[in-house]
């Protein structure tokens, strides 16, 4: 295995050079990982550099992703658009290579990865979006969709609890294309992980259902071969092969946390060279070396072979063939305008009163029936967010045509799965829990609008209006957090009409994740003109007005827009002219041009009131110096949410009384 | 054992007539583990109903808080103050009885629980407190620290990713007398969790070091018993005692989802009361059992024992006792006043530029050196985090008399590990992570403030400033989401002098957690005049001040306040007159009389330019319509912290720009 030595080596030293030149980065894991990643990339990955959009190519995740230079090295080297001089502008302002892997930013870099245990999450989804689709397309002799995924993960990544979370959940799936192999070094950035980390990992996965394979020494190269092979050959169960390597191999920081993040002395690089008897200078890399590592015309015969059993499909499965290409493509259907539209003008005119909460399941049920790629699901509250519909099929280890997940109570894992399946293509992911708990899936919900990702997300029981269940379950804080991540959209409706535009907006929201913000009360359905759904869109609209010029204007969101248009109801007897603004989404209207923000919300009108059963920091920048925020800067409490309500001062009578201080 | 299980059946018939008569609840689970918990209560728990504060007493948690009638019912009980009409007010505005238990609402509730999995990692942080503790001051022959921790967990708790952090660490630290017990009914909220939670527990906790007794049937009041007798035994690991349960027991929904979390028909009631012959009206408990229940006598005297031990102890080690007071009373010594203001003197006149997370260190240093109760850690960035000092010493299995843990890369784990260990008491725990990872600790760190404890959170790297690593680590709300929770104080501050004043105010703060916000680069000393300390207190100061009524006021905080004073400076030069405010803490500063905020803010300067490199939406309060904020509403990038800057147009030259704007 000489040869294939020198290939790894190859991978070392640009990774090295990199991180020298950028005097920044993580030279210790690509030391360590080289020798599998080239076994894997050489022996068995199967991938097109001219195409990294390939849909069928494995997919690989760097979870460990601080060790970027290890896949930047590699997408190089297999002929990836990213030259030497992208891989000299390492950590660089506006280079392709980022401190960590960007997703959409770099040719063949699968998801944004760093954050640890979260690129592992993703890979479970990922293999998970290809077993429900082959599931859904694949005929006899034709696997349109059959690839493996393949994740690298180090001891950060097997500590953080989302490991557990999405791991359990994969090995109960059975996740046979699953592969994952464990950077078993030893060494996390504080030292040697045997003082804080004791895990008999083997065991752990095997408890999860998993096919493990241990102790394979990570720089033999034939043993690294033969633990991919055993792990491919077992097709029910995701696989996790243990590689012992030493970080920061070759250096005289070898087997040290010294060796994880910081670049190597100049002396060190020269040890390293010798080491591995690597002679040439920064950057070089011999000729025969890239011949040896392009997998380009491989890549493309691979993907030209899957072009020929596509072309027969689509000749032998038009419609099915139709489908596929407008889910992977995020195509929503050629009459998604007239079915949304349509939907839209019936929900108009339905003037029930409805928790919002189940006004999105009036939205699933529609959309879903002509949207095969909405894959619902829930951390275990289904019956209460409401996210199931009467199509709804469970996916389970034995059945994957099903179009719904039961996540379990994994909140973290359920979001950075959503992601790993957006990514992946062929779906539109839609997930649910409690608005509070949006905090358990926090950063995995950052990455979905990091990453743009079509990620929807049903956060119920929006507000102190869930009641009984008290302040550790009723959201303060939570839609203000969501607003301010950005790429986040951010919808809480106030009825049926503003619930189906969030979702029709959401569903067609190609470039990013939205947050629905749903009641878990009832909510009155209310007065909507002709064009409201134009208005609704614009995320902030004139729901009621007064003649002419406003005393004061009302802004309020979700639930607490019906206690603004009573307010706006008692002060007209009063005789005082009060509009009220319905904001759904303050971002989106945020958007809008400046004539149209100022003709809802005009310079001149300065008395203005926002009202929203939430922390009230984040209204100020509607309101002003010279307004007021009825909002909630403490905790909820335990009782019947009208209790909680009038409790907590979110009242029509808290309304009319600040008019009245504001209008002194 | 008939006797015992009328005992149980006590429990279990308060449990269900309480959820019926809030007509909300959940009676499924104390239907099911009152078997458990009477065995436990009656025969182990080590407790004094008269005084909940004992400080020796055993803690018992309730991770599955939902269950929280099951607590209430055994409180009430046992004979704390916690009367039949506190339990028929459950889930009533006001009452001790919220949905879920909370800390310091209800005698006897030992920690907030009902967001999953917190309970179970609050438990390993009680023990932990436990066990250090008890190194620190038992000596031969005085056992002054000596309790168990018992919790009670569920499927939940086990499916989410908190369990494997704060378990995996608690079975590394060998922590012997934490003893759980695992629900283990098979069923969670989506119906029978086979279908999504299909692993072996007990394999996974025997990998992590633990002790399993597996298989007890939790109805078998001598099966259970017997595993608590075993789990003391073994004094080396903590033991899970997997308890097989039927939810919801005798009811017509028993071993069904439908007995969780609704309360049961009036039929079920009754059919209830049939199965376990149980021929009393609601709420109504037969005198006998009362005396039995008890532990009124039994606690008094167990507490009794304890002060002698206690007195003797203090006669034998004047000393130790006086310090061991001190800090299960939560006092600081009474030296604090002088000892922190002669530090804050001294960092005053120290005009080097320094990094604040290295100015935190040296506040470490100084601070740890004579308060022996700051726990100190960090989730596996020590070095980042600059969370150790020069008396660090290393909590480890064989060695338990160190003051900082090595959390590993466990984030949530840590925060809820720290909650557990500020509630049981004798430490101020203080830990560590890049402040974008707050979001993987996120509702933890909500529970700190909930619960009001005093937990420092170090939350180094606090911006774009950290460079090279990118927007995966680059947080951008994050402040802004920390200040928007109720009860956390969030100081960012601006040199070695503000931060020496965060530290002092984070440890004098008694009743709720702070979180310090720490740039990665070097930043100048500020000009501090004299009481600049006493300034800085205030949350928001004049830090430059102009002659007269200014033209216009910068706000900053932490490293943007040095580009303001920059700022006014260069404008002074066009003769502008600018303020600078220094706002290292906006909710302290809005605490603040109305009279000192618009001393700093005057309400006729309207020009005002608030400064952060993090989400704009939170400074509007404080600049309004008039005025305008730079700051980021997008993700940052990876480049050398500089750069960073100058791309995302945090700069002078942007503010002196924004100042031509809005002086046109």
């Amino acid at each position: 295995m000489k040869h294939s030595k020198e290939l790894a080596n190859a991978v070392r030293m640009l990774s090295i050079d990199a991180v020298n030149q950028a005097q920044s980065g993580h030279p210790g894991m690509p030391l360590g990982m080289a020798d599998i990643a080239t076994v894997l990339w050489q022996k068995f990955l199967r991938h097109n550099p001219q195409n990294p959009q390939w849909f069928n190519r494995d997919r690989f995740v760097l979870s460990n992703g601080h060790g970027s230079m290890l896949l930047y090295s590699l997408l190089h080297l297999s002929g990836y658009k990213l030259s030497i001089s992208d891989l000299k502008n390492f950590r660089q302002l506006h280079s392709k290579t980022p401190g960590h892997p960007e997703f959409s930013h770099t040719p063949g870099v699968e998801t944004t990865s760093g954050p640890l245990g979260q690129g592992l999450a993703n890979s479970v989804g990922m293999a998970l979006a290809e077993r429900i689709l082959a599931t859904q397309y694949n005929r006899e002799q034709f696997k349109l969709v059959d690839h493996h995924t393949y994740a690298f993960v180090g001891d950060g990544c097997l500590m953080e609890g989302i490991s557990h979370e999405s791991c359990s959940l994969a090995g109960t799936l059975g996740l046979g294309k699953l592969i994952v192999f464990y950077d078993d070094n030893g060494i996390s950035i504080d030292g040697k992980v045997k003082s804080w980390f004791t895990d008999d990992t083997a065991s752990r996965f095997k408890a999860y259902n998993w096919q493990v394979i241990e102790a394979v020494d990570g720089h033999d190269m034939a043993a690294v071969e033969q633990a991919i092979i055993a792990a491919r050959a077992n097709t029910t169960q995701p696989a996790l092969i243990m590689c012992k390597t030493i970080i920061g191999l070759g250096s005289s920081v070898a087997g040290s946390e010294k060796s994880h993040g910081s670049p190597l002395s100049a002396d060190d690089i020269s040890k390293v060279r010798k080491f591995f008897n690597w002679e040439y200078a920064p950057f070089v890399i011999p000729e025969p070396v890239y011949e040896e590592w392009s997998h380009v015309i491989q890549g493309g015969q691979q993907e030209q072979e899957w072009l020929l059993l596509q072309q027969k499909y689509q000749h032998q499965f038009p419609k099915e063939y139709r489908d596929f290409l407008r889910r992977i493509n995020g195509d929503l259907p050629d009459d998604w305008h007239e079915r949304s539209a349509s939907f839209i003008t019936q929900c108009r005119s339905n003037g029930k009163a409805i928790a919002t909460r189940k006004a999105s399941q009036q939205c699933i049920e529609y959309f879903a029936g002509f949207l095969p790629e909405m894959l619902g699901g829930s951390a275990d509250l289904t019956s209460s967010n409401n996210t199931d519909w009467s199509g709804s099929k469970a996916i389970t280890r034995q059945d994957f045509s099903g179009n719904y997940l039961f996540y379990g109570v994994r909140e973290f894992a359920m979001a950075a799965i959503m992601n790993g399946i957006a990514v992946h293509g062929g779906f539109i992911p839609y997930g649910g829990t409690f608005l509070v708990f949006a905090d358990y899936a926090r950063n995995a919900v950052r990455m979905s609008a990091l990453m743009k990702q079509r990620v929807i997300y049903v956060f119920t029981h929006d507000s102190i209006g869930l009641g009984e269940d008290g302040p550790t379950h009723q959201p303060v804080e939570h839609a203000s957090m969501l607003r301010m991540t950005p790429g986040m959209t951010v919808w809480r409706p106030a009825d049926l009409m503003e619930t189906a535009v969030a979702w029709e907006q959401s569903l067609d929201h190609h470039n990013g994740p939205t947050a629905l913000l749903l009641s878990r009360q009832n909510l009155p359905a209310l007065p909507h003109g002709e064009n409201a759904a134009e208005l609704i869109k614009k995320g902030g609209y004139i729901i009621v007005d007064c003649d002419g010029k406003p005393d004061a204007i009302l802004i309020a969101t979700g639930s607490e827009v019906q206690l603004a248009i009573a307010a706006a109801e008692q002060s007209k007897a009063q005789g005082r002219k009060i509009r009220v603004v319905s904001m759904p989404c303050g971002e989106r209207f945020l958007a809008q041009n400046a004539a149209y923000q100022a003709q809802v919300l005009p310079d001149d009108v300065r008395k203005r009131i926002a009202i929203e059963a939430a922390s009230s920091a984040y209204w100020y920048r509607f309101t002003g110096l010279d307004g007021a925020v009825i909002g909630l800067d403490c905790y909820g409490v335990s009782a019947p949410a009208a209790q909680a309500y009038a409790h907590l001062g979110i009242t029509v009578e808290n309304i009319m009384r600040t008019l009245d201080t504001l209008m002194k």
